[in-house]
C-alpha cells in the first residue's frame, strides 16, 4: 500500500496548504491512506472538533499529535470518542485518548502509533517499552505499520529508527518543523526519517511570526506568537509497504511550497 | 565564488570519508574554498594537531567547531596559533582562540564566523548580538560571509537565518548531525540550511554505535560510547556567492553514502 | 545598619503577612532598611503599580525581582520610573527598569543588586561578570551591599556567594521558595544563604494550591495554578552590617507561621 | 522509634565526619536506626565496597543512593547482594539493585524508600506512581516509613511530601547539597524536610573545590572537579516515629561542623 504523510499542520496557512494541495497529492502519490500530524493546527496551539471534521472531510484518514496536544482544551471534548485521532502512547496511564489505532481505508489496513521523546521534553514513559508494548498488542492484527515519533532530539529519533527496525513499517519524526534529508530504508525493512517537517507558513520560525520570535530571542521579554502569515509550505513523505510482509519499499520526501507549486 | 561546506567529521569513519571523496567533490563542485565543522573529528570528541594537519592537507582551508571543542585538550595546545581554526565566537571573553577569521585561497576571500546557541545547550553570550558585532567589525573588508551557527533548536536556527538575511551569504547550522531539507536563498540574499548533517559512520546514531546509544536510552545506565564502524555518509552543501555582493545565487544540499559513491 | 530582607512574596496570602508581620518584624529585629523580592507578589506572577505602593507604604525599602519579573505587564509603565524597584541585572542590553539601586533610609545607604541564575533558567548574560562590572561601578559610592541571587541551581548560589565574599556585605538567594539553613559569614566578610524562603501560603507547593501541582506532576495534562488558600508563612533572614567597612557581623534566618506567631 | 538520617556523604572529608561524629549523634540522639545517603561517598561520585563496609562497621544501618548511584563501577558488583543498600526505584526495570527495603535493628523495623525525581534530572519513571507501589507492597508489612526523594526541584519534593502525607513516616530530600529550614510535620503525621543538605567539606561548592566550579562557572571550559579540602560540615535529621501508627511526632535538623562540635 501506499502511505501519504504529513508534517505538523501549523494554523489556517498550513490548512490551506493542505485543502489545496490534497488533490494534487492523490493524484500525484495515488496514496491509499493519508495520515496528518495535528497538533498545531487551531493557531499553531492544540486541534478542535471543526478542524479535525475538516481535515477528515479533505481526505486524511488518521490524525496523530504531540506535545502541544492538550494546548486548546475544546480536544477533551471529542478525544475519546475519535478512533481516528491518537495522542502519543507513552504519556501517562489515565491519559484521555488513545496511543494507537488502527486505520482502515477501503481494503487496507494501517496500524498507527504516536510516541513522544524525552529528550529536551517532559517527563514521560519510556517511549522504547511503549513501542515494545505496543507492537506485541498489534502482533497478529496487521504488519503495517506506521510511528510518528514526536520528539526533538535526532540521537532518540534515531535510536528508535534502529529500535523498531524489522518491526514498523516507517518510523517518522515530528516536532522541530523542518524536514530533514536522511530518508532511507533501513536494513529491516522499516522506512526512516528523522523530521517530516511541517506544512505551514514557509518564512516564519517554525511557523509562527518571525519578528516575535527574533524579540523573543533578544529580549527574553514576554512575546505573543502568532502563526506567521506567509506563502505556505507543505512537507511529508511517501513510503510505499509490502503489505504482506509490512516491509517498506521506497520513502519519498514531499516538499512543496507555494511557489514551486504554482509553477507546476 | 563557489564554497563547499562539510558537516561534523566524526572520527576515523568520517576523516576517511572526506579523504575519499575531496578529490571527488573537487571535481564535481569546483569550490574555491573548502570549510569543515571538526568538533568531532577525534574519536567523536574534539579534535587534535595530527587530525588538523591532515584536514588541511587534504584541501580544507577553514575548520569550525562547537560544544564538543575542548573535549581533546591537546586544542590548547595550538588553537591561538592556527588562524584557521574557530570556535564559537560567543563563549565567554578570555576563552581561547578566535570566533571569526578571514579564509584566503586563491584570490578568494572568505569572512568564516562560528557561533554557538544557548537552547538547551551550556550558557554562552547572546549570539545574534555576537553575530552583529562580528559583522560590524567585518564591515569593509569582505562581502562573502560563511556562519556555522551550531545550535540544537531549529527555532534558534531559523531565527538566525532571518536575522542574519541579506548580511552574511551563508547561514548554516551544524550539531544535530542530521542534514535537514530546507535549503534556500532568503529574500536578502542569504543562503541558508538548518543543518548540514554529518560526515561519519552511517548507521550509528549520529555516528556513534547505536547499541551503547539505545542501552544507554533503555537502562539509563553508564555507557561508553564509540565511533560506529560502519559504512560512511558524507554530508555538506555548495554554495556560490557573487563575490562583489556577498550575496548567494545557489545553495545544494551534498549527501553521499559509501554505497552511492561506489556506484558512480 | 541592620536591614531586613523577605523572601519571594506570593499573592494576597503574602502580601497580608507582610503587611501584618511588618510592625513585629520592625520592633522585634530594629532594621534600619527593609528588603523585599516582588516577582510573585501578584497572584503569584509578577507585580503591579498598587501592590508596588503598598510594599513601600508598609516599610520596604527596596523591591527586587526575579524571572518573573514581567508576568504582570503592568510593570512596563512604572519600571523605568520606580528607582526603589531593581529586576535582574544581567538581563538582554536593553531591557526596561535597572539592575542595580543604591537605597536610602534615614542616615543609612545600601546598594541593592539583582542578579539572576543560568543554570536550569533561559538564557541570560553571565552573573558572575555582571556583579563584577556593578561593584565595580559601585566602589567608592557605598560599602554596605545587599545582593539578591535569583537562582535555581545551589552551585551556581553557593559559587557566587564565594566570588562575592568580601566585595558585597549580604548574597541571597531567591527562586527556589524553601529557605536554606545554611546561613554563615563567609571568611571575607560576606553573609551568606543560599535562599531566602517564601512569603505566602505555608500549605502549598511553592505557594500554590497543592492539589493543581499534583495533578500536574502525575498527569502532565495542562494544569491552573491558584495562589493556595491556606495559613501564611514568612520566611527571610536579618543581617547586621559594619558600616564603616561593609562586612556583615551577624546573620539571622527569620521563618515565622501563621500558628507560631498567634502563639507569641 | 527514633531514626537518624545523614544527607550525602560526599568523599573523605565527609567519611570522616560521619565516622567521628556517629558515636556523639548516637550519644545525642539515641537512634535506634541510622541511614545515610552515600552517593557522594567515593571521591564525590558513586560509592565503592570497602566504603559500603565502613559506613556499616561505623553503624549506619541502611543506604540510599541517587543520580549519582553508577558512577563508580564497582557497585555493579555488589549492590544485587547488598540488602541494606537502596537506589531510586523509579529507575527503568532491570536496573540492577532494589528501590526499597526493610531496615531490621534490634526489635525495630524501617522500610526504607529510595526515589529520584524527574525536573532538571534524566528521564525516569514517574516517582508518584513509584511511590504508590512500594507502599501498597509494603502495607501490612510496616508502618514506619523513610523515603529519601533525591531531586532538585523544591515543588516537586514538596509534592512528594503532600502525596505521600500520611502514608509515610518520614519524606526528606536529597541532591541539591544545602539542607533546608523547613522541617515540619504535614497535618497527616509525615515528618517532611526539602532537602537534608550535604555531609562533607563545609567550605566548597557541595562539597568540591571552589575554585574548580567558579572556573566551569566564569569560563565553560572543562574543568575537574575534586573533593575540597577543607573542614566538613554533618547534615541530616532525626525523626521520632510512633511504631504502632507510622505517624512522626517529632522532627530535628542535624547539622554541625567541624569547628562548632570542636567548641562543644
Ligand atoms: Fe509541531
Ligand atoms: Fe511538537
Ligand atoms: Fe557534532
Ligand atoms: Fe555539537
Ligand atoms: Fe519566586
Ligand atoms: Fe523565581
Ligand atoms: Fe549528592
Ligand atoms: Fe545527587
Amino acid at each position: 500500500m501506499k502511505v501519504v504523510f504529513i508534517g505538523d499542520i501549523v494554523g489556517n496557512v498550513g490548512r490551506d496548504a493542505v485543502k489545496r494541495l490534497l488533490p494534487w497529492i492523490k493524484n500525484k502519490y495515488q496514496p491509499h491512506i493519508i495520515i496528518a500530524n495535528g497538533e498545531n493546527a487551531a493557531a499553531g496551539r492544540g486541534i478542535n472538533a471543526a478542524i479535525t471534521r475538516d481535515l477528515f472531510d479533505w481526505g486524511v484518514h488518521g490524525i496523530t499529535m504531540g506535545n502541544h496536544t492538550w494546548d486548546n482544551r475544546e480536544i477533551f471534548e471529542f478525544i475519546d470518542d475519535e478512533k481516528r485521532m491518537i495522542r502519543p502512547a507513552n504519556l501517562p496511564p489515565g491519559t484521555p485518548g488513545r496511543g494507537y489505532t488502527v486505520i482502515k481505508a477501503g481494503s487496507k489496513e494501517l496500524a498507527l502509533v504516536n510516541l513522544i521523546g524525552r529528550t529536551f521534553l517532559p517527563p514521560s514513559e519510556c517511549p522504547f517499552r511503549a513501542a515494545d508494548d505496543i507492537l506485541e498488542e498489534l502482533r497478529g492484527r496487521t504488519k503495517c505499520i506506521l510511528v510518528d515519533f514526536h520528539a526533538e532530539a535526532t540521537s532518540e529519533k534515531i535510536a528508535m529508527g534502529w529500535h523498531l527496525d524489522g518491526r514498523a513499517s516507517l518510523v517518522v519524526g515530528t516536532h522541530t518543523h523542518v524536514q530533514t534529508n536522511d530518508d532511507r530504508i533501513l536494513p529491516g525493512g522499516t522506512a526512516y526519517l528523522t523530521d517530516a517537517g511541517m506544512t505551514g507558513p514557509r518564512d516564519g520560525v517554525l511557523g509562527m511570526d518571525r519578528d516575535s520570535v527574533l524579540h523573543k530571542f533578544l529580549t527574553g521579554l514576554p512575546t505573543r506568537f502568532q502563526v506567521a502569515d506567509t506563502k505556505w509550505i507543505l512537507s511529508g513523505l511517501c513510503v510505499e509497504i509490502d503489505d504482506s510482509t509490512g516491509r517498506a519499499t521506497k520513502i519519498q520526501k514531499i516538499r512543496v511550497d507555494e511557489d514551486s507549486w504554482i509553477a507546476e
